[in-house]
């Protein structure tokens, strides 16, 4: 027996089963959720690793747009970041408002359904499982990014990279939350302290007079000239790749059943945490990469001086090596820092999106199968989903950061939105007929709701404009698959509830619900006389039926003769009736069988004994023809007719499961076994 | 319903099923067989093409090799060509034999088995089928050679040209041997005639000093002067390379049992008669190439004056272009006919790979299923491996003929070596016992049989030595992964035999196989109070077992308690057991419960009845979890258990089988049906 059978209670153990509890650890019972709960500072690290890894990319793709505008045009970016910062804190507070009225963890979700609607909620809900799955893409690219510019001789393998990390996540994340945010706080520490400790040096250096020097500030760019609308644009499209260090924002709203008690104090807590860091990282970071003059190209080779077959570094390499020296410990400690929390950032969505998923699932916008909670408590079809889709996207766009950003931030954008607008009604609502509010604290509920409603307000617009922009400046550089797959997402959810929803009306108890079904006969489908057969026999035996009959499909009628034979010869107490099917099918003609049997008996209820062959390796059943399973298949069809499958395990099953159905030799009554003879027979 | 259930005895048809109709046919009773036996003007096209289309390429790669040591050498081609024929003739005569002794169809793997032993069996069969997968492989990328020679815009989908063929003749031959002759007749026929009328008018011309001249025959190629050694290696490997012009040969003697009666009297003819021909063809076509000078290389840019980047014409576009004028209307017919009998020379292949698989099938070499015959007699799982090996090698091979022919032919020579091997056993054998030689014409019958003995001897000689050479001359040129291929195959097909045999001795009846089980009781797994889960319980009750309990795993308390509230109220008659399962599994708690159940009650039978769901569209299975199913897998381990499946037909599934278990509103008995207060409910 394999020894993970012992244990009470899980499902019988084999050779996947085994790897599985290697690969993920032993099961956890349902009571045991509890004890995986947060406590702040594992919190801040697990929901805060996107928001903050953002600011890796975020300035980086910035700045090269603007870039793009010629080295006049940086001089403006400040403005743009100091923008972003400010939308930033917005939706921060916003978000607090959310964590305050809907602690539940459906978010945005939660948010659009109960204010605006089920189409609403559901463009939500796609746009926010799209943007997981970028999340996840963008991410990764950027942290083997930072990889290949500290060890540029990994250039050639990027995707190769890029994938391995998403298994490695995928599987981190089936060990469960807690495990996951052990392995994740100690990085997103590190990388938060290293990089404030560098944003720190260069200004330092700078009021010293001796401001760090960019490798790629002597690079120059031949920028065409710009028309002043042709500016703005590049302007406008600058902020919205800068706002792609927004994204992550919502992560803790949808994560404060995570949290420790109190709930809500610790998620706000946490929220506003994070933003205030991210916002010091980004000013922080664009505020260096410019003082030190960082030229970073959307393609290199416009760099003037710059040899483009060589990877073009990370802005924050050119910022650490620019303040540390190239080369140096510390460049290396940001460099490994900024790619773990990316790699970590990916695991963000990887608490998300399965939660959303099993939401959806329980609501019956999603598959069940997304509901279904793994061995360690975490919902590991959504993980799969999630790691599958994100490898996918990888290898399509190669692991190219820039191509990926263009999707980026329009899903987050949208459900932004659309939660900020169900707040407003939410509030709304509250203060015209007070529901929801306990009376005693009326007062303080309609301060507190004006609050909310003007904060939330402010968020509406804010990130609407925010929304229009990213859509006019991304749209044709790739965006507009984001815009089809949101909707068609959308749509098959829709699909998949109205499903449900049918199924169970289909299933529901009815007034044409009724037992009293009659006639109880049984048929043994015989093929050749061997202890399956005798086994299913024996047992249709034993289950006593009213009636009892053996039948054989006869592709020939000389089997049949033969079969006759031998039923005489071993005496067995079950009549066999042979059944001749001159179209070699097996099915149809046991279903004929069954028909004229009930013309000349009425109706009855047949069950169809069929021995089924249980082997131990996967190739054994390539080598066992899956006629049971085809016939079963399709006598299922059949009106009034149930299966009885009876399992025969062969001898290599016991490898596996431990269990076989021919008796060991000890527990063999008289004689010895003829596989024995068989075998001294091979040795002749 | 859907139509095609209508037809008697065949498996009630589903959309897939309907599609393979129309693609295939309809199905063929086994009395059919005798009718699709094959008159020889049938035969010879289906069983002749493959040795007749190889003289589209065996001059063509023999003459190639020739021209590597410079023109000088290709004088010596005829001499090369002649011991091809020579061989050709002995190898026939070879066979007639063969058929003569061994009519069943087995070739030379039945003449290995009875004169060899197991071992040399296996490999002929081995060699055999890896070169049916060349056959077809090396057929395929001559065919499509020779339609880019006469459309060259063709080059760029070589390889999509080739795999595509590959699929279309699968589906032709699944529609069975008589249809697939039909189509194959005419093209073999217009192929010889018009080369035969193409190397008539060449010679005529000839004769008339008015030679045709190839295109080629201007350029000339630097051939670095070669020692005798290396001029006499490739004199043999063109040699080697001309031998493909036999394979196809043994085709005759594997379909023997597909002649019209007297089957051998036939065959033997339609042997002789395709040798001849065959032989004619090919010295022929390489005497017309050598008069016209066509120059052909293995790497087209040695030809000094070629364009190659173009695509270098195949011999036999040359040959045609040269007697008939490129672009005139018998230079397309024969480039067309030549297309077309290569392409079917595939089709060779697709008779005796399923033929030999079903041998060995049925002898237990091979799995089980390439021994079942599809709807139309044919072997369809046989032809379907096949079709996918060929395709494969296609690809790795990028269609690519010349590198191809070094695979080629080594599986044919193993097999002819071991078949003549075989049979000069055989003439001994029965020279000394006679046995197997009726006493009557005893001396008719050792007559015959010495001339069997000299013939065969001869055949062994000559077919050892060309074995020899083809191994040294292709070794280092590929034919090494042939080497490595064929005992790989035997050896799996010993595995297989030998797994087979363990299986039939494990569930063979002994003195341990026994009746008797006592004690039967019936649970029902209730999951929630739906109408399956009443069918379920309905049908168990019908059953009358001796004890019926119906069983709930309960993954939260609260579960529990709803449903036995549910189950009081609607007073079902059957006792309800709630099993708490901690760690969210179904099975094992089960499996518990039976285990305590026969603590306490003894051994017993236990029918464990599981609801079903049968849906119509594949993607509903994506929306129902396969819970039901992984319970059956684990339940089926634990010893004494049976499994019912009861299955409920989704409404869906009537759309696809025409069956529904939802009785429909006019079958029902009192009350509007739920499902449509729900309908209307959903317009509101």
């Amino acid at each position: 027996m394999s020894p993970l059978v012992a244990h009470d209670g899980r499902e019988s153990a084999d050779a996947p089963q085994l790897a599985k509890r290697i690969l993920l650890g032993e099961p956890l019972t349902t009571q045991q959720v509890d004890d995986q709960l947060l406590p702040k500072r594992m919190a801040l690290p697990i929901f805060a690793s996107d928001a903050l890894s953002s600011v890796a990319y975020g300035p980086q793709e910035m700045l090269m747009i603007m870039l793009i505008g010629g080295t006049a045009l940086l001089t403006l970016s400040p403005w743009v970041a100091a923008a972003v910062v400010v939308l930033l804190i917005v939706v921060v507070l916003s978000y607090r408002q959310i964590i305050r009225a809907y602690p539940s963890g459906g978010g945005d979700f939660e948010v659009a359904q109960r204010n605006l609607g089920e189409v609403p909620s559901v463009i939500v809900a796609a746009a926010l499982l799209v943007d997981y799955i970028l999340t996840v893409s963008v991410s990764i690219a950027s942290g083997v990014d930072n990889i290949i510019s500290a060890v540029p001789q990994l250039a050639g393998v990027r995707v190769e990279l890029a994938v391995g990390f998403v298994a490695l996540i995928v599987i981190v994340n089936l060990r469960g939350v807690r495990e996951a945010s052990a392995v994740f706080a100690i990085p997103t520490y590190v990388f938060i302290g290293s990089v404030v400790v560098m944003i720190g040096t260069a200004l330092v250096r700078m009021l010293l007079g001796d401001a760090p020097v960019a490798a790629s500030a002597a690079y120059t760019v031949h920028a065409e000239s710009l028309g002043q609308a042709a500016v703005v644009l590049l302007i406008l499209r600058a902020f919205s790749s800068g706002c792609s260090a927004l994204t992550g924002v919502e992560a803790v709203s949808n994560g404060v059943p995570a949290f420790r008690t109190p709930k809500i104090r610790n998620a706000k807590t946490t929220l506003t945490l994070m933003g205030s860091i991210a916002a010091v990282l980004f000013a922080g970071l664009t505020a260096v990469a410019l003082v030190s003059g960082v030229h970073y190209a959307e393609n290199p080779c416009d760099l003037v001086g710059f040899d483009c077959t060589s990877p073009q570094p990370s802005l924050m390499a050119q910022v650490a090596a620019a303040t540390f020296g190239a080369g140096s410990i510390p460049f290396f400690l940001i460099q490994a820092a900024t790619a773990c929390v990316l790699l970590l950032a990916a695991n963000t969505a990887f608490n998300g999106f399965p939660l959303l998923g099993s939401v959806l699932a329980r609501e019956g916008y999603a598959p069940k199968a997304l509901n279904t909670r793994g061995d360690r408590l975490v919902f590991s079809n959504g993980m799969l989903v999630l790691g599958l889709a994100a490898a996918v996207v990888l290898v399509v766009f190669q692991a190219n950061l820039t191509s990926l950003i263009q999707l980026y931030i329009i899903g987050v954008f949208v459900s932004f939105s659309l939660g900020q607008i169900g707040m407003v009604r939410h509030w709304r609502r509250i203060l015209r007929g007070g529901a929801g509010v306990a009376p005693q604290d009326a007062d303080g509920g309609r301060r507190s709701a004006r609050i909310g409603l003007a904060v939330n307000s402010a968020g509406a617009v804010m990130t609407v404009a925010v929304l229009l922009i990213v859509t006019v400046t991304k749209f044709a550089h790739g965006a507009w698959m984001v815009f089809f797959a949101i909707p068609v997402l959308a749509l098959l959810m829709l699909g998949v509830k109205r499903y449900y929803r049918d199924v169970e009306q289909e299933i529901a108890l009815d007034d044409t619900t009724h037992f009293g079904s009659t006639g109880d006969v049984a048929i043994v489908l015989v093929s050749r006389l061997q202890k399956p057969v005798i086994k299913a026999l024996d047992y249709a035996i034993a289950a006593r039926h009213e009636k009892t009959i053996a039948v054989h499909i006869a592709l020939t009628p000389e089997d049949g003769e033969e079969l006759q034979r031998q039923w005489r010869q071993h005496g067995i107490p079950v009549p066999l009736v042979i059944v001749d099917s001159p179209y070699r099918t097996f099915a149809r003609p046991v279903e004929q069988f069954i028909l004229r049997y009930r013309e000349r008996h009425g109706p009855s209820v047949v069950t169809v004994y069929l021995p089924q062959y249980i082997v131990g390796h996967w190739w054994e059943k390539l080598l066992h023809n899956r006629r049971a399973r085809r016939i079963a298949a399709q006598l299922m069809l059949v009106h009034g007719v149930t299966i009885t499958l009876v399992p025969w395990l062969l001898d290599s099953s016991e490898l596996i499961y431990g269990r076989r159905s021919r008796p060991l030799p000890g527990q063999q009554r008289a004689g010895r076994p003829v596989a024995d003879e068989g075998r001294s027979g091979d040795r002749r």
